[in-house]
């Protein structure tokens, strides 16, 4: 019998596994000159003849997701999103579970991508247990229109309206509301460099505000909320985008909760917003029809083509944090995660400092310098090397920072606590 | 030697297959007992072992992209992707090229993802080739967030502006500008049902308007402009949302180009905005951050996080565009599959009916009706299990529509109309 020319031919008879029926893989299935291989009979010594063949191999699947290709990406977001979701993403980018379409081709209003937004909405409402007095919408414009879209929807030019800044997300927000409203900021860690949240019975909110405005999670100063304050009148506002979905909320003590997407729950292009129903419909004159919580609400965010892509990430990783058993128990692993980092820093006799107040330090943005400045570029190239990324600090304040996010799994931080041990015993 | 007790299992020798090398497939490769095969010795009969194994078979690659899942999708946007974009997509979603993430992942402001998006305007910059003088602008909001960001961007508050009205979508940019400016519609094709496109020398423009604007491809009903208005005052603006990139366009007869990318070019979630650069820098004072087109600029779209897996995507089909030879290729392209679509409707002695007036009809949407409308219901259902979707007119015209973009493949329209013969056939 003729013998194989090439080693990537094989003869192989019934059953074939799956894998070899495909006509793309690159060997030719030739039928055996001898007898079936049966579980009960005996073996029998057989010829195994290969048909030649010219098709070189090639690996065609997409590349293995193999975890080790995989980097650790501490950037504050976008950032990382869970590797099943990605995974998930992947297999069904082509084709939509039968549907003969990508995600990215469907009509928005078909029944495919109803189907795709509707069970993101739902997993969100029972993530974060949301109330039906709310609505949920899903906008794009990133968290910064929102900063507009807030005073825009809730205020009269000469309203007056409290920002409690934190952080220069808030500081943001605040400026951006001076265009639509009277804003006041109540308080400012500016002159801290934004490393304190004040206690809130020492506020001196304005009588008549319409609404208090925070942002729940400083992603650049690593400031977070763990209590909320309570507004004078009523309406608490929040920017949630860098800790959404890291921890329970209890959505009642909110008017408005609005997020940008790609920290925790997707990619950029995606902004959440979780408004009470009651405080719609009253936009200014001057809104933009984008900006109007009104257009969107009557539409159920469909009033013109939503980010279909980003809203079905979204629904992936929703359905991947219920799995994982709801919020309780990721803030559990958030805490966990972040305990661990934020120890190495204080336990390493100040050769890493955080500068935050310890009672309001993010579970989500851990930001630390060097006692030896002068190191911080080697710390980056020399984390960089053992596939640790994006760990330089927002360029406004330098340093370092690492975001763990939901998404970062544990042994990321284990690695860079290891790290950080080794470069401190390298460099002391 | 024990047979094998599981049809799934196989002994094999080197060379080893690439995929047989996966320690996650079901099967365990068990070491031959007989002498390797090598292409100059004669085959000896050899035993084949088979070791036991309870793995079940998965196919455990991501669903083979077989063209004969696909539909022929005639959504008017989001709407098809060229096959070939979407394959690449996917093979590198989950770690794009050697990075060890996901550009659903990367900062957009690191080096990988710095490198997509000027790659995107690199290469559309050439498809259209664009005058140095303007700036691209990659945005969110969709087209519909610029109906407002024009006037405020352009004009103040008391600055006429004129609208050429051909179908819904100039429509409601003109809505849209009364907040902004002092809009005037100089000619409207609402009385004859959205059906034609004015002689330009007939046209009485506003003598002090700051732009003329119009919608180069109404979605809805189906009218193109094959040639363009001279705006008595020079500042042409268009939204070309749904013809971007579907034939070539001489940019420096306009100071305004804009368009969705969920009709040609990518998924939804991006805005291309292509704008003169002397036209930036005078936004009202009223306009919201995000809108403002001079903080894009001087940001090169970086202001905020960008709609980055869309820009991305966008990115590859511009590539596939230059890839075809560039816009004069994908015309010709498209005017051949838009006439055979008109051809068959002409042809079919009444039993279809387009009604646009033939030198606008559009070459990228194609509404038509059947002249027994209480068919039409039928049509599509019989055309959907042909595997030819999205055929339904828009909800404020009725009828059918069938798009037929860059992506839809010649094949799409030849089906098309050999079913659309059929039909007739059947029920004329």
């Amino acid at each position: 019998m003729a013998m194989a020319t090439s080693p990537h031919s094989l003869l192989l008879q019934n059953p074939t596994p799956t894998f070899l029926k495909n006509p793309k893989l690159p060997f030719t299935a030739v039928p055996m000159t001898s007898t079936r291989i049966s579980p009960t009979t005996t073996a029998k010594p057989m010829s195994i003849k290969c048909a030649a063949t010219t098709t070189p191999i090639q690996d065609l699947r997409p590349n293995p997701p193999e975890s080790q290709d995989r980097v650790f990406n501490f950037a504050a977001g976008p950032a990382n999103l869970p590797e099943n979701v990605l995974k998930k993403a992947q297999s069904e980018l082509y084709n939509w579970r039968g549907s003969g379409m990508s995600v990215m081709e469907m009509s928005h209003r078909g029944k495919e991508f109803s189907s795709i937004i509707q069970k993101a909405e739902s997993d969100l409402r029972t993530l974060l247990n949301i109330p039906q007095e709310y609505s949920v919408l899903f906008l794009q414009g990133g968290a910064t229109t929102q900063f507009a879209a807030i005073p825009l929807n809730l205020c009269k030019p000469d309203d007056k309206v409290d920002y409690l800044v934190t952080g220069s997300w808030g500081d943001k927000a605040f400026k951006e509301a001076q265009k639509y409203s009277k804003p006041k900021v109540i308080w400012s860690g500016k002159s801290e460099k934004y490393t304190k949240i004040p206690a809130f019975d020492a506020l001196e909110q304005t009588p008549d505000a319409k609404y208090l405005h925070i942002c729940a999670n400083e992603t650049i100063h690593g400031v977070e909320f763990k209590t909320y304050p309570t507004p004078k009148n009523g309406l608490l506002i929040a920017d949630m985008s860098s800790n959404f979905c890291s921890k329970p909320v209890d959505v009642s003590k909110f008017g408005i909760i609005y997020a940008g997407a790609q920290k925790n729950v997707g990619p950029s292009g995606v902004t959440i917003v979780i408004i009470r129903k009651d405080l719609i419909g009253n936009a200014q004159e001057v809104t933009p029809v984008m900006l109007d919580y009104k257009i969107h609400d009557d539409n159920n965010s469909l009033y013109n083509t939503p980010p279909c892509y980003g809203i079905y990430m979204c629904g992936l990783v929703f359905e991947d944090l219920l799995e994982q058993g709801g919020l309780a128990g990721i803030e559990k692993k958030n805490k966990k995660k972040a305990e661990l980092l934020y120890n190495a820093i204080d336990g390493s006799n100040g050769f890493y400092r955080c500068p935050v107040e310890k009672s309001v330090r993010s579970l989500m943005n851990v930001p630390f310098t060097l006692e030896k400045s002068e190191l911080e570029a080697e710390f980056i190239k020399e984390a960089a090397k053992e596939k640790m990324v994006q760990l330089k600090g927002h360029r406004s304040v330098g340093g370092m920072r690492a975001s763990i996010y939901n998404a970062m799994p544990l042994a990321g931080v284990e690695k860079l606590v290891a790290f950080m041990k080794d470069f401190q015993a390298k460099y002391a």
